[in-house]
């Protein structure tokens, strides 16, 4: 079984990317999907379990969390129940045995036991703003200053999510095998080349196995 | 033309990559040969113009080297003079018009008018220090311990020397369009996959311009 994540920055068409490479792979693809599942398991609604995903905070969590999973002890809170949650899905995806690609949710880091292909999305700045302008939708007035501080937040808030469970930064290149900056590309031709990267490191892993 | 340049960790088999790179694409590749022409010119050692290149301190530089190459209010050094030979030397390959791969030397910044397709090139430690005792020469009594501080240091030099150029830091996701960790890559595969990463985007920018 392949699996490939896509940690991505905000605006950076991560998700779009990693949609697309699934599309060209055959690749199952996890995304809303599973911030979906936790909200319809607890009845909770989608936004509610989304910001709590991306905007946990150290105090809300057990002292244990990143050291274990397993036995964490923890203090119960609503976040840290979705915390659990979201690791349980994600380790559901996983077991299902095929092949896929998965946005976000630092799956690289909780599905590390599988060696996952682990990508990292960026862009420059000026296109991140320019992309979400884009996908606003009509009649929204967006204001490039509030998009730069939205984006900033955002991304802050997934590098302290990443950090409460992982060692190695969020966004840093010892983290991931490929990072890739979208920044003057077509996604469509990206995304075909970067399959064609994750094609040929299972293809030459298989092999090796084969070999052994 | 195009041009590709290669920024990378030492250890990291970027050299190697970058070869294989020019060599799939067909391309031109400058590495040693930047030295050994600044060397030949001002009658200087190989080993002294590589030393000076790589441990260039801010106190040896002109106030606005970072501002400007044209009109440097310089104070006249060894060392700044070969950092301006090597600008030139970098220059007169683009000039040449050919499409090539350069290794090193802060090209991507250099050339950063010929818009060229950046590539950093990164491996774990410890695969790192494996390939130096592997190049290492017969006889060549290597330390880990000692190859890693080797590493470090010639890191830190890498990322000083860069700074003193660009604002963009050395190793960062912003400053390059692709980072490749080799870490488990046989190179031969990864170059062959990251070739192709390069030519489609050189394509697409040529299609680009066509269209305009």
């Amino acid at each position: 079984m392949n699996i490939v994540t896509i940690s991505r920055e905000f605006g950076s068409g991560g998700r779009e990317l990693g949609k697309r490479i699934a599309d060209v792979l055959g690749y199952d693809y996890y995304d809303k999907e599973i911030i979906s599942t936790i909200a319809k398991r607890h009845n909770l609604d989608e936004n509610y379990v989304e910001h709590a995903l991306t905007s946990a905070h150290l105090h809300t969590l057990p002292l244990t969390f990143k050291h274990s999973f397993t036995s964490p002890m923890y203090i119960a809170t609503p976040k840290t129940d979705i915390l659990l949650e979201q690791k349980r899905v994600i380790d559901e995806i996983a077991e299902k045995g095929r092949n896929c690609v998965i946005v976000g949710r630092n799956a690289d880091v909780l599905l590390k036991g599988y060696e996952p292909f682990n990508i990292f999305v960026c862009a420059e700045m000026e296109e991140r703003i320019k992309r979400c302008i884009d996908r606003a939708e009509k009649g929204e007035n967006l204001n490039p200053k509030e998009i730069k501080k939205k984006i900033i937040r955002i991304d802050k808030n997934r590098k302290r999510t990443r950090y409460l469970i992982s060692e190695k930064d969020w966004g840093s290149r010892k983290s991931y095998h490929l990072i890739v900056n979208t920044t003057g590309w077509d996604l469509k031709a990206l995304s075909e080349v970067t399959a064609g990267v994750v094609e040929r490191w299972f293809k030459d892993k298989e092999s090796n196995t084969e070999n052994e």
